[in-house]
């Protein structure tokens, strides 16, 4: 680390805690319609982006978070064609997901361009599929995206959101698991980011049941680290539309035509283990 | 939260990141030969405590590490009687070890009593089974131990040590390594904290080269969320004496008569799974 005297810090009210990065300076900073986004460049993360004072990624440790919003889910459903992205404006999940060769369109609906810009600018590396002609970025309200689309359409919904306050409470209410339910084909997936297994257990614990109560017949909640956000720790919940187990297409899996840092055949089962705790949790 | 202006926070230099916990006031501080010990309450996190400016444990959780030191060794070693641990003065690992009935006999040898002194008042709990007549607890230096035991007398060592630097360094080198190998008996198994998978993947790599050039024969690192440490994510690598699998009793972690917060048959397994870039750095 360089000799610098300046930290940003993120503290966490909820959870008592916080997560800080030596930084070396502000890159960028814009007041939207909607939020303040904010880059630093930090000394050992590359950049940093936060919005309201919360961190959202690193160039470091963001591989982790877009690889497990991704692969597990295109893994597990049996032939993901068409995907929505609600959320994910710096488009690291969007590149993970045209690594998918099998994908035929995603649509990204993020509600604030800004995010886009400022990651073109400070992540190049997320966003060098954003020309890839299978991808249409939209910046529009997700909600309304999910409420208006085409019932039995698509494969896949990605919820790559903020926390659930400000813009994005909304994504993690009941009236919108309906929506996603109608909108996605049977056998459809939905995956959400949903916060820290440690610090957001009653949080991932009502996500499921609205997820059930809106009609998905199954839900998983795959923890993976995250040094960035509160606890370190982070999870992302699946839900299934139609009977049937989620299924792994391993084979395909196991010889994935494109590089990942975190994600692989073992590391997909891993996600798949609940610790102890979280079984107690979700037993009710 | 409750409204507290105050925060205890470490700034983890090599990594340029902190982590820190909102408290409410500091219930104890010692000064040892070896160093500096305070604890604190704090808002969410149960008790915490500090050890030359280092985070080492909060009530909250410390069942992570202390379960993930503990339970996997245990249940990959055929038939653990003879239990060593070096470090371990907040007595968490040792009452973990200690759930095992086929466990006969557990010497903790922390170098620094004040440690355990303040564990028995702040955290109670964890040191519930010391009077347990298999466990003998020393306050002596590690090193010499591990050099002066009868060979092949042993049959898991833990590792349960603060960072490779001050009293802890000797425990990451080779001659540390080659009294343990020869201190162990066939089949016998090392099993050490050996800090973010993130942050310290240098470090993993020379601990497990250190691991081999003393003659044991296969090491695995398994990561796990550890919110208080640097990162938020850590490992434990553990080393077997002798050929053969490292293997696991699969039957008998399923029927463990305890409970566990974290661990697991699937924690277990998932465990072993190695992120791609860590196969990559071990590989070479």
């Amino acid at each position: 680390m360089s000799q610098t005297p300046q930290w940003f810090t993120e503290a966490h009210a909820p959870s008592g805690s916080s997560i800080g990065f030596a930084i070396t300076g502000k890159l960028g900073e814009v007041r939207t319609a909607f939020q303040h986004i904010e880059v630093f460049a930090t000394t050992d993360w590359g950049n940093l982006m936060v919005i309201d004072g919360c961190v959202m990624l690193t160039t470091r440790d963001n591989f982790l978070y877009h690889e497990m919003m991704s692969h597990p889910a295109l893994y597990t459903h049996a032939a993901p064609r068409n995907v929505v992205i609600i959320g994910g404006g710096d488009c690291g999940t969007l590149r993970e997901v045209l690594k998918h060769a099998e994908v035929e369109r995603v649509v990204q609906c993020d509600i604030d361009e800004q995010v886009t810009r400022l990651a073109e600018r400070f992540f190049p590396e997320l966003c060098e599929s954003n020309a890839d002609p299978r991808a249409q970025l939209m910046f529009d309200d997700g909600i309304k995206l999910m409420a208006d689309a085409a019932p039995d359409s698509l494969d896949l919904v990605i919820v790559d959101s903020t926390d659930p306050v400000g813009p994005a409470e909304g994504l993690f209410g009941a009236r919108f698991y309906a929506s996603c339910l109608r909108a996605l084909k049977p056998g459809g997936l939905l995956v959400q980011q949903s916060e820290s297994p440690l610090a957001h257990l009653d949080l991932i614990r009502t996500m499921r049941q609205h997820m059930h109560g809106a009609g998905f017949s199954a839900t998983h909640t795959m923890p993976f680290p995250q040094p960035c956000y509160p606890t370190g720790w982070w999870s992302a919940t699946v839900a299934r539309k139609g009977a049937g187990d989620f299924g792994f297409r391993e084979q395909a899996a196991a010889s994935k035509p494109f590089a990942t840092r975190y994600y692989n055949v073992d590391i997909h089962r891993a996600a798949l283990a609940q610790p102890e705790f979280m079984r107690a949790a979700f037993a009710g």
